[in-house]
């Protein structure tokens, strides 16, 4: 058994503990509120752990690419939702394939995405679930949730190699659970209760209403309608999630283990990570300007990186480290620099238990 | 032979005649001014990339960390710069046995750093070049170019298997080369003259003095006493190198070929790249947040990414694209871009002549 000490820095650790107990937990309120939860593997991008949510009651799992769905298919479970419209005919060849082994749900918000995804099911033989894609005031992709999303369904159930499941949205607006937060909220569900009475009044039954985003996770009972979420995150956690007020720094199951490379100038130390280890992603809808919360010197200020550089501010909090001390880094968005790394270490206090490929990194066609 | 139209989308595409210009052009530059050129390779990550600068007559190539070290070691060459201080027995080992096959030098700023490299060179029975890295006011690692300096310089002559071969800083607080930007770069050299008169009251004549950036590439030889650069972005160029005026976008050879996957918010496309496919990274220096260029659009506004959509406003420019269409890409930051990408494509017009595996992509130790 490997001790921590022994790996090269910068690793990517998984608590062990943490993480099972965040997968019960989210596990747990969806089955006591009878939501449908279909884990969206992009935060960790690894079958193995896919196949842990499947164990622990998953209603299938989604993911964003084809290559994702490739790698994902191998975490078994009952079918895969590629929540991302698929364009192009090599694409949808591959995602065919996948298809002729599991069931296979897209979610698409064009009448081309669902032409070109009839098509496909009707060359090579498979069909494909679907769910028509909403905009409720996220504005990125998802069709107006009144007439175009009624419109929408139509040409879908006209398709065939299509077969219409539902509709899907995502709240991605909702930034903090705050006054403002509970406003958009309350918007986004007397939204969707518009959408769902037009179906209704059209004769068409969504049998899946799946949203759900991860500041939102523990409010979803509340989304009346909505019977599906789709949490990513949740499985590790980061600083956005603290800051989102959706889980505590006891639950971040991720961190970057890091070594100080120098610290020539007075009141700085250097860490060989920077925006190849971490991402350069900063805080969701802040301005502010740091890239981690370091876990041994929490009052200091990881403020600057380049790429394989890490600057953390050490003069205000007075901690002192020496070239060659290992700190342990809870990164501002896990999703982005799971996908740096080769290889995540789950590990128990200060053993390394196991080791996972994060076989869908990169998987970007 | 492939057509572009023909690839799966994100790709990432290097025109090949741009590329070749580029590294001819700095080839000759140094060759012209007399300064060795050893190219990052952090830029590519890619050996036949680093093949091709040696055979253009680099004096060595530069990388980040040991992993990069051990895949460049297969484009040949002088020797193999880590410009980066190396910390722990288990990478020093693997640093040595780089070693064994070619010319190692290391940039370091701290006695340990110093010491470790020194034992490592001991146990395993090689010697390491030493660059002692100086901070002419970028403030990342480096030693006060003065007294400091002077003490690590006389540290590393003392130790065993090590050999003093200069100095090497970087000053990558030179971001325009306006007038602020002069002035700083007056700053820098006035610095370096200052470092280098001290070195040499005291009998210590560096061999090499490594140091430039990217944005003042051209004006390296106005540097006086240095003798060396490092560019990496050079062999690509990107937005920031645009912006820093350090080449017009016609030397942009790298873009990233996208798809239109949604166009149902009217005066908007979503494409389907986003931080995982060009990095979260915005402009060097600047508040402006815009992720990049789309060659096919340029009057139009990529304002906004999540991990796998980009935002692209076209409301104003008039703009207007389909489902399925095709855009090009001209990213903020290549470096971070390529880490991202498993295969880059050389195109020459609309043909694909070759596909290169990013094999340091991701060697994060």
């Amino acid at each position: 058994m490997m001790h921590i000490s022994e790996l090269e820095t910068p690793a990517l650790l998984i608590d062990l503990d943490v993480m099972e107990r965040n997968l019960v937990r989210v596990a747990a309120y969806a089955r006591e509120h009878g939501l449908r939860l279909r884990p969206h593997t992009k935060t960790h991008k690894t079958p193995a752990l896919g196949k842990r949510q499947v164990e622990l009651g998953a209603a299938g799992l989604t993911v964003a690419k084809v290559g994702e769905a490739e790698v994902m298919a191998q975490a078994g479970g009952p079918g895969l939702l590629v929540a991302y419209p698929i364009i192009g005919a090599s694409k949808l060849a591959r995602l065919a394939a996948v298809a002729r082994n599991m069931p296979v749900t897209v979610s698409l918000d064009s009448e081309e995405a669902a032409r070109q995804l009839s098509e496909a099911g009707s060359r090579h033989g498979v069909s494909f679930g679907v769910l028509v894609e909403v905009d409720l005031g996220f504005g990125r992709v998802g069709v107006d949730p009144l007439a175009a999303a009624l419109s929408l369904i139509r040409f879908v159930r006209a398709q065939p190699c299509l077969s219409w499941e539902g509709i899907a949205f995502y709240p991605g607006h909702i930034k903090l659970l705050d006054e403002a937060g509970m406003a958009t909220l309350r918007h986004v569900t007397d939204l969707l209760s518009r959408c769902l009475e037009s179906l209704h009044d059209s004769g068409l039954v969504p049998a899946v209403v799946s949203g759900g985003s991860t500041p939102t996770l523990f409010q979803s009972h509340l989304v009346s309608g909505m019977n599906e979420i789709r949490p990513g995150t949740y499985i590790f956690n980061d600083r956005n999630t603290v800051a989102s007020g959706a889980c505590a720094w006891g639950d971040c199951a991720a961190t970057l283990l890091v070594t100080v490379i120098s610290n020539a100038k007075s009141g700085q130390v250097l860490i060989d990570g920077g925006s190849k280890t971490f991402s350069s992603d900063t805080m969701a809808g802040g301005s502010e300007a740091e890239f981690g919360r370091i876990v041994e010197a929490p009052q200091s200020r990881f403020f600057k990186m380049n790429e394989e550089h890490g600057f953390v501010d050490v003069s205000a909090s007075g901690d002192a480290f020496a070239v060659g001390d290992r700190l342990r880094v809870i990164p501002n968005h896990i999703c982005v620099a799971v996908n740096l790394h080769e290889r995540m270490y789950g590990v128990r206090g200060e053993r390394v238990e196991c080791v996972w490929q994060v076989e869908a990194r990169g998987k970007l066609q």
